[in-house]
């Protein structure tokens, strides 16, 4: 009994099984050099506030600096009997630097302890994760570069719609990811906060300065209200949904790839190295990473999930089921970085097979808006010169016609307005320069998009 | 078929089922003012863009404001058969103005006209919650300073913990709420990005001019390229992961008054008004709001799930899964305003048994961790004092008998250390004045986050 | 207050937000048929009871019958003050025949009438889907009927894998769906329990048979305890899941329905009446109730998880909350059933494109696999026959050639032990004849498997 | 190249990272024994069918026997670059037994492994889930016969209801659970159903004997339709819903123990075996196990969300996302495993602080509803019994006195139909026995339930 750090109170042993049940230090050892650092700085501010004499202080932050080494050095066995990586820690530096170890904890609770932890550990994984992203955005304005020009069929409904430029449709993920990169921003003003000094909800009793501590431990600021820091599990709720979006995102794209990789779409082709076979089928060639990271969409959204239910009707302060909070955080995370880093790779590695992407732009009826268009310049209101044009497609179809070959009888047939320059409307070029307007279509378009892209990129800091 | 607006195309008529099953006029018709806001300035537009005259456009924006008329006098007249509010709209307008009204689609999608409706709708539903949260804040504030001074049993997994000012454990909610309040400032700067301009998806096919189009409907900028604004739904998704971390917040609120409701704590009483009775059991009053807006965190919470699920793996650009994105983000929206007004009415209306509270912090062990920090300041290692301490508590309960009735030789039994100052330190006020530091429970500490609570709410421009 | 049925014991009254806000008749009306059916019978079982006298139980029962002929007949109007279905009712009887109305409620509570009315009116519903599901199955049976015979590229990864018959990968979906029938066969059983005599949780005061009610009301036995026959929504869960099921298996069917109707597929026609047009593209036809129903999908599962949470962590036995449960499941029931005969429409509705499926059966290398049997056949272990074929089709693709377009030498080249028989191996058929082992492609196995389909069907009381 | 199963057709080698983010054998190595047990019976169906010598399927299962034992003692060392627990195998059988080792794979696709190795290993757990299910449902019983007899206030809205046996309350769970116990019995059948010799999709090229391969593994049937068999993923999904119910469930159970332990409660105790302490506060005794259980309740909940994410929209057949659905099964199958014999512990240990909960039965108005029952006897119909009830017990708290401290004459104020006898109707046991209707309070009632329990214990077969 007397073994357990809270074992004075007790008068029996706790059951093995719960002992092995309530164990977190098989995930949350990762967070050992945040407690260290975390612990170390505690130290300075109890020398400071008087709890601890200098000498005190420089045996606790040496033997601290010492379990570091071994930490990162794998030597450190974390044991499941001593519950979390905090008891782990305070344990073996009490077994390093004998009683005086005990000092450390003055006024200090695993309930701040261990979301400070978090905190830091999260602080650095965001920035690895922000590089990611500017990776994959930079991937992605060259990706628009390196086929610029290339016209294709955009598709709504999955069904061919009109033409537009491939790296107009592909910057449409360049904006999609800037903004989670600015959601990253948002979240990390109140990642930065640091529950040090807030002890086990009532802040702690000795007058240590949490102004210093958190800056010290390169946080912005002390959050204002003790109960509040350690009760909140809102930083890792906000993380997860960022993650979520980021995911969901890449499914989308994920998609796309999978279509278009498809023999019938035929639109881009992997490299050899990101496809994997069957086992059975030997002409196959898969799109498995853009599978996987379509799959892996649902750890981040699952995950999140989980920590809402966790959260719903928890009153303050600390409860114990907060202990679940980890891993689904932990697992998203690597996901999400991991799937970013698999995305860089394709949108690098893929090729478009322009020639059946250009026979497609001719083969369907995706210059239907600009007869309707040029019907509406020849004074027909849109909705009926959107009626005329229906009808001509269906009278094209029906006669296995492409569109610029209906003679101009033909066309006169269903409009007397149209003339011989229908068919300059009927070149997909055209369709693409009449949509130079901000964020559209159009050659100088998007190219002005790629090269605010570009400075976008080369603006930031990381 | 002629009556369908895109039915030139087709040559059989559409499945009575398919319509039923197909329309959204029955709940995007929330959306008419705004889709009659943004046309009228899509009018200004075509006519500075000159598809439209200058008496062409005056004769659509008249016709708009009489519809306008109509919506707000709830006289308009929505039809099924007519799908969406857009053409529902439009139908209209062509049967007051006739076949300029059909100008007015030139160059525009629906898939750009709901997203642009909905981010109107939204911006105004978005103040009116902030205002909410804002009389939140307040009426947190004020019962704050009502019941300053009052001593509470902290809990954490609740279990009596440690004395603690009740204004204290209440401005933990303070600061949570402050943080979604960010969190929707943060959410704004997104969702104020206009789509309108962007067309199916390619970009307007007319010279339009986005940014000052965007500029007259309240937007800060266009979107920057016309597939992205089409295709994303991450301005709804972001909203929903707001407003659930606000219901989650409250879930944990609303639990904490059904708990201090309960014969048993007792520690607040709701007014009657704010309570409903059994419908067999005469002697009930049951804090119903408050369980009803911990029930009602499942809305926002599953309905961000749901259209996580709906974006998931869905192509670019718009694909007819997305005309479910709009119930359950209206559906949220009121719930979350509405249980916001609630919460207020609970704060205003709850009011303190202050005796049983008080009774509460003198009849557990509340105090033992000021025994151990005070044996720590004899120069006891914490750990070491934490478990003398815990052998006093389980001496002094099989003894039945509260630390303050302990006499000093039974103190000396367990540590010579101890001395008559001992008693002084077991008064809840001494424990709380020794937490002055920044954030903590200490009478300035709690008075200076009051006091900064409320220059914030003054600052604020709403 | 006297208007309040539990106003006796309060001194205030509710505030006018409040009975907004905790309102439920505006969708707890629609178990209106089912409050009045359980009432009779708990009118009837009083009298048994000796509450009721003969007279006193016919005249609440006439009252009872007009009030469903009002119901019926929608001359009844709802009031939000009276709360919910229940209390309408219990006041328009009381106006209808006076004092003897309230002696309807004696012994009953609230608590246990919503589960009963809910439980019957699921037992309607339920019902109504499984007569949905059977329309399914035959319409995909007719489908498989219609077309036997075609092959088809079998997909994994979106990639040609195998040659399959269409009948067969269709008769996956027959499978998938006779087995959520199967589910709502169990559920039913856990369904028709009658909590009815539970009281608000404790039990009826007065000595009613439940079991004779039970049978009245059409359940096959009431509930074990009463405690838990209020407290429990398992029962609101279990439907919910099955109906997440189902949406999420016609999600799959509907993504191949939308990705084999696109230009590139051109696998199968939709009929014009279940496609819909664009407001913009004049060519445009979508297939919507694909892409509605897959969207749909988000609907069941985000509102389980709505249920999920909101049960979550309730102590027993009524909360508040649980008020919550009947939006997300009268909307998912909605929406599947509706979805579900959607889909009837869709599968008897699409045409195959037999000769753009024909033409991408020889494109590929579907019939690797063959080849590799092949070799297995001669003796070769299929691992490394598997990779002597996947060297041939990188030759074949290289040289641009089809397998069967490879000369003898050119397989000799690869592995002596092919000979002129491989072309026989070659074609589609022989693949498809291979397999004629039970639940395989092969012809007769496909046949047999329609067949036991129909018997299935044909054994159904529905 | 030559080192992948799949690397003939292939001219690059895959990359570094794919490798790292696609393998799956580091959480499908737990999958090891049934692939070997299925790859065995594999074997035997092979030499049925004529492709395996006897000799060859004796050396091929000599190997596998090897390796099993390999695997059992922890010898076996999985490969990352073998991608899974199928390939690993594989491999190892080739370099123990040679050449021979690769006829195995003959006509046999991961596709069909993968499901089949996971159905035999969820046979496995379910019955493990089962036999915990059963030690929870006896523990229940135990406990309501240990304590029959204790009568507490109920709750509605956790407040004072109605009295209740303890042992009718907590027989709640035994409904609850056995319901869950059939759940699974349900799921079980369709869980049993054999997918091997579906092959990749399209059924097995060689004859072997799906009934018998079936047989000889375990299940009651194979699946008759290959393409369902290695697409759906119904059998994992229908399990996460039961194991979320089963949480669910707890975590209500949970919240109960956690409210009931607190100082204000004190209705029950922990032994300190299954308590824990504070790290700072030394007084603190917290009942960790039923927090973490209740928070876990997220794991099995989320889990589902993940995997109904993972599968929506996918289309047939194999698709590589499909490889997500592995972790989140395992995780909440052990945490639910875990969980159930939590539960047990605490179940087991729970101890009822009888005279706290007897001194609430006469604090509050808990025999309120008695008196209106009274009161409906002497011919007043409930509604207005309810109404005159609701006025004593105003009366009564303002004069704060309990129900049975009325003088008679002060009752006969409210209703001069009050006689004598009202104060046997006053005490609680009263109460109870007016409730022996089946599932009722009543002291014979509640017997019966626990003899029925009993009954369906006894008549297990685990």
């Amino acid at each position: 009994m007397s073994e357990k750090p809270w074992g004075g109170r007790f008068s029996e042993e706790t059951s093995k099984f719960l002992e092995e049940f309530s164990e977190s230090v098989s995930f949350d050892k990762v967070l050992a050099p945040y407690e260290i650092k975390a612990s170390i700085e505690y130290a300075k501010a109890l020398k400071k506030a008087g709890v601890l004499s200098e000498n005190e202080c420089e045996i606790i932050i040496n033997g601290l600096k010492d379990l570091e080494k071994e930490i990162s050095e794998g030597k450190f066995v974390f044991k499941t009997e001593y519950e979390d990586v905090h008891m782990n820690i305070e344990r073996a530096l009490f077994e390093k630097i004998g009683d005086v170890a005990y000092k450390l904890h003055t006024g200090r609770s695993r309930n701040e302890q261990v979301v400070t932890d978090l905190r830091l550990y999260l602080i650095d994984k965001v920035s690895k994760l922000k590089k990611g992203l500017k990776n994959l955005l930079l991937a992605t304005i060259e990706k628009a570069e390196e086929y610029f020009g290339i016209i294709m069929p955009g598709f709504t409904h999955l069904q061919h719609a009109q033409p537009v430029l491939f790296s107009h449709w592909l910057m449409a993920y360049f904006f999609m990811f800037k903004n989670h990169f600015h959601r990253l921003e948002d979240y990390e003003k109140r990642l930065k906060e640091c529950p040090l000094g807030s002890s086990a909800f009532a802040g702690c009793g000795f007058p240590i300065d949490r102004h210093e501590l958190a800056k010290a431990l390169g946080f912005e600021k002390p959050i204002a209200n003790s109960v509040f820091a350690v009760s909140t599990r809102d930083f890792l709720l906000e993380l997860l949904f960022v993650l979520s979006l980021i995911m969901l995102d890449l499914s989308r794209w994920c998609e796309e790839v999978v279509v278009w990789s498809s023999q019938e779409f035929s639109f881009v082709e992997l490299p050899d190295s990101l496809c994997t076979g069957s086992s059975i089928m030997p002409q196959k060639k898969n799109p498995d990473p853009a599978e996987l990271i379509r799959g892996k969409s649902s750890v981040a959204v699952g995950n999140l999930n989980r920590l809402m239910l966790l959260v719903k009707a928890l009153p303050l302060s600390y409860n114990r089921d907060l202990q679940e909070d980890k891993p689904p955080v932990f697992e998203a995370l690597k996901d999400t970085i991991n799937s970013v880093k698999m995305m860089v790779l394709l949108v690098q590695g893929i090729k478009l097979k322009t020639e059946n992407i250009e026979k497609w732009i001719s083969a369907g009826y995706l210059l239907a808006t600009e007869v309707a268009d040029y019907l509406v310049l020849k004074g027909i209101p849109f909705r009926k010169a959107h009626h005329i044009t229906g009808e001509i497609v269906l009278y094209a179809e029906k006669n296995r016609k492409r569109l610029e070959e209906l003679t101009i009888e033909e066309f006169k047939s269903f409009a007397k307005e149209i003339e011989e320059d229908i068919y300059e409307w009927l070149k997909p070029e055209h369709a693409i320069s009449r949509r130079e307007l901000f964020g559209g279509t159009g050659f100088n378009s998007v190219k002005k998009q790629i090269n605010t892209a570009k400075e976008f990129i080369n603006g930031l800091e990381l």
